[in-house]
């Protein structure tokens, strides 16, 4: 098998030289850790995706999961790859260690993770979706349900879901028909179907505990009266142990596109009127509870859209300097031997274009695990705070970019292998047809282009705005001391300030009322924050390659030169371009508000 | 089942309304028909593609071709589906009324096929290989080969293929290792391995035509050395009849990401040493008259991906009619009723950019089509002669610009329908890995890119350039009488004079011999120009929907309203989005070339 794992020195550069992991090590909560401790953590999950992950991707993509006699069927192989993970504790990576967890940084946590996302997506899904349930009662649950529902996921004994989707409700939460009546013993009967809801029934655990919202007979319209509920697949006893099949009936499978391997299921709770299900928290908060699930969930789907980019961009790399065809331009001569592609120009352009994007995108995504760190452990309770906002800020691009470019790094990477990129005998395909759910998942595209012009970038009277741009002026700042960086240091400024215009006036716009020509061109402005954000991660990684060369380790010149190389492409190629969009956005282009239903 | 075959007013404002089908009539060779005949021609096209082509679509896509006991087994709905298409003569809609055809211009014919793509390119894909061996032979074979090759063909009992890929030479089709030995009574012995030979194998027709590409003995090296040869699967005998089977062995089947009811296969030749082939025209010039059968592939590819395309954009457009989700962000009432997502401006962006897209790239596959046919019949010399021209220049624009950008655009639909677009239930994400290949097959973008830059450009003193410059100037000139086209006027001018200068000075670096240098980011220069292109046939529908609204039909008012709105599109946010591609090139920017493979 070709290596699609993310490259270890790359991985190495992030976490040590850019991320500076080791500065936790100095926080209390990770002070048995060290350098040793968080690369063995590492190895351990390279070695398990390697050896139980990775070998069945292709087959559960050719095998998806079957209803047979109302249950979902999934490939063997699935069983022992979880059952590995577990045995790991990669689930509880994060947990303290008297939680029987391995008390590890979030930033290591989603380290560790990464390589599971790479190496198949949809056998990740389900300890990841696990992971995001017990978050969520952890978090909000009362201690009984803690113990009856929680212990159970921390042991591994129980999976978990998220139930949000209805037939008529996707993007519209609020609008959700699922009703809860309590059962005047403290417990609720629901009533109302589920869609999409992944993972919504296997063999791989003893349970399943659905995060189901529903709502309340006394709840108010719209999203505010949206309750969260524990709906288990089956009942559990006082004593741990299991009880009757609870009233949750697998109504049917959905045939996605790709991420075959993870079961997406069509839930029915209470049919037959039965369906028991325990409230979390206080009523009519459950959607503000989910959230805290979603944002978690959000920045999972940004890793999990890295890493299948990253993994096509691996594999694309190795095969372009493997496969001979044709000349340079320049030395035709028939008789010559063909050279390795990756020597033609335009698939360099193809192969750069790729490691600029997943690249820069996998350095976003694990510093917004950092910023996690920051928010939980941080000494001061203003970098506490400051990290909170910032994550925030970010969360809606640490979702949506990678899913609109590491989705187009995987078109890139099917282009190099040609047409042996375009059959299911390489692995390429399967990788843009897995990514292609992400912009979809977890808040489409255009549900995170509202959110964040919409919402975030006001939170706090601006806050998380407003340290993100010190964040990036002190980054200039830093750069300015390289002449090499000069450039790119002057194509994140000019673009900076484009956007910080254009910023200032749709917000204008939206205090004055005029929401729907602020919000007009959101998409438009998600793709110039973006680039702002993954432009300045390019140039604080130019820097720390700028001090990598010279520091003067020959053997990792080339490693440097490249980065700086991609730093290049991004800030000129990639930021500059975005420079009409700016203009379309600040002079509010009305192009396609004024767009009639009737001329289409 | 939603309409999605092309837009009946749509095809009928192209025809009529832009590119004068009626001043076709007027020249000899179609002078028997009128705009009834057309419209029949048209009308029965559509009839048995939603008859016979779209019902098996889905069904193709999930019951791939298998390899059974050496032969290719497709499912048994495409039998019917060719059978229909050969019945009604569409494989004959050019050929002369004396030689079975219905004498149609290529406009017409492109026309009518158009709806075959749409409704099932798989299965369209076989009669249209077809078409295109048939004239090669046509055009280059000698009167045997015609009698016992291509009368079958025209009878519909034959169809053919085209067999150039082997497995070390695809894009480099100078290093083909295909052998054929002259068995001294005129035949030939060919020895080789072909792979991605679509329509290699199946049992749709009595005989498959294989024209193959192989060396003499005495080839030169490179493209010069390559010869072209008819390799029957059976042997036909001199009175007609079908012969011993030739030594074509079938050695297995590729399993595609999409486009999976055409099959593609691996074709062994001669491995008995028993393979019969026949020369076509001279020995050393297969690549020359097979050029002939690739250009008209190259449109046809386009034409395909545009159909893809605007499947897709048809049934979005449907879809974000029926489907209530969601508020206005002005109106958020949670009680108030959901709307139609079409409401929502960032859904009308996505389907804006479809339009813009597919119906942009439609008009410019017709235009070729008109061209082919001035190159044709045209009344003077200098007419024919200057179609030839363009139609040569434009022609891997309209291969790829469709195949890069309506691609885009069923992305956009996907998007559109959501989780529902990610489901292999609904049809957009078949639209999408169907059209996938088109960017790969019959040379890849980069190759396009380098066939435009390097070689159309500069052909005969660059007269085509000359012609379409002058052509988008005339264009300019009567946009300038109206007043509301002042802006997507001028933003075309400002791009040409771009183009222009860019031109120059890439055309100046190859004629120094800096070749390297003058290639390097021939992929933007493809973007640009195309971009170019679709902008200016954008503007020319633009002043047919002025006219049409002055004309002052009010059931018409918003099909020419929607015209403007995406000539708008696509010549404001589009076309001028490219100022910094024309920036790099015109710099020179070597981000690319400079990227060393060690770097990665």
């Amino acid at each position: 098998m070709t290596e699609t794992l993310l490259c270890p020195r790359n991985l190495a550069f992030e976490l040590y030289e850019v991320l500076d992991a080791e500065a936790l090590i100095r926080r209390e909560r990770f002070a048995e850790h060290n350098r040793e401790t968080f690369d063995a953590a590492v190895d351990t999950a390279r070695n398990i995706a390697q050896r139980y992950f990775a070998p069945h991707n292709r087959k559960a993509d050719e095998h998806e999961p079957q209803y047979v006699d109302g249950e979902a069927v999934l490939i063997p192989e699935v069983k022992p790859a979880v059952d590995a993970f577990i045995e790991a504790g990669f689930h509880n990576a994060q947990r303290s260690f008297e939680d029987s967890g391995m008390q590890l940084p979030n930033l290591l946590s989603r380290a560790c993770f990464a390589h599971f996302q790479s190496a198949n997506i949809a056998t990740s899904s389900y300890p990841m979706l696990t992971m995001g349930a017990a978050h969520l009662i952890e978090t909000f649950g009362n201690d009984e349900q803690k113990q009856r529902f929680l212990q159970p996921m921390i042991n591994g004994r129980f999976f978990g879901t998220m139930a949000l989707t209805e037939p008529h409700a996707g993007s519209s939460l609020s609008d959700i028909r699922t009703r809860a009546e309590p059962a005047g013993d403290g417990t609720y009967r629901l009533k109302g179907n589920k869609i999409f809801i992944s993972g919504g029934d296997h063999s791989l655990s003893e349970n399943i505990v659905h995060m189901v919202l529903a709502k309340l007979p006394d709840a108010p319209p719209g999203v505010k009266g949206i309750s969260l509920f524990i709906v288990p697949k089956f009942l559990v006893n006082a004593d741990g142990s299991l009880g009757d099949r609870n009233d949750v009936i697998l109504a049917g499978l959905f045939h996605k596109m790709g991420w075959r391997g993870t079961t997406s299921t069509a839930l029915n709770f209470g049919d037959n009127g039965q369906c028991v299900g325990y409230l979390v928290g206080e009523p009519h908060k459950g959607l503000a509870y989910m959230f805290q699930m979603m944002n978690e969930a959000r920045i999972g789907v940004g890793m999990g859209a890295i890493m299948l980019g990253y993994a096509g961009y691996l594999y694309s790399l190795n095969y372009a300097r493997e496969r001979p065809q044709g000349r340079l331009p320049d030395g035709k001569a028939p008789a010559s031997a063909q050279v390795p592609i990756i020597e033609h120009t335009d698939v360099k352009r193809m192969l750069l274009m790729q490691k600029a994007y997943v690249e820069g995108a996998f350095d976003l995504g694990l510093y917004a695990a950092r910023l996690t760190d920051d928010q939980q452990t941080a000494d001061s309770e203003q970098e506490r705070r400051n990290a909170g906002e910032l994550l925030d800020l970010l969360t809606p691009i640490v979702k949506s970019w990678p899913s609109e470019f590491c989705l187009k790094a995987n078109e890139q990477a099917i282009q190099i292998l040609g047409g042996h990129g375009y059959t299911r005998e390489y692995p390429v395909e399967q990788f843009y047809r897995d990514n292609r759910l992400n912009p979809i998942h977890e808040g489409t595209h255009g549900i995170q282009s509202l959110d964040l012009l919409g919402r975030k970038l006001m939170q706090n009277k601006g806050a998380g705005l407003q340290l993100l741009l010190e964040l990036i002026h002190g980054c200039c700042q830093r750069a300015a001391e390289y002449d090499s960086l000069q450039p790119l240091r002057q194509s994140l400024e000019q673009h900076i300030e484009g956007l910080t215009r254009v910023t200032q006036a749709l917000l204008g716009d939206l205090m004055a009322g005029k929401v729907n020509q602020a919000l007009a061109n959101s998409a438009l402005y998600l793709k110039v924050f973006g680039h702002a954000v993954i432009g300045w991660r390019w140039l604080e990684q130019a820097i720390r390659a700028e001090r990598g060369l010279a520091a003067g380790n020959p053997a990792d010149a080339d490693f440097y030169r490249g980065k700086l190389q991609a730093a290049r492409y991004f800030l000129t190629w990639e930021v500059r371009s975005c420079h009409y969009e700016l203009e379309l956005l600040e002079t509010r282009d009305d192009t396609c508000l004024q767009m009639s239903e009737r001329w289409f």
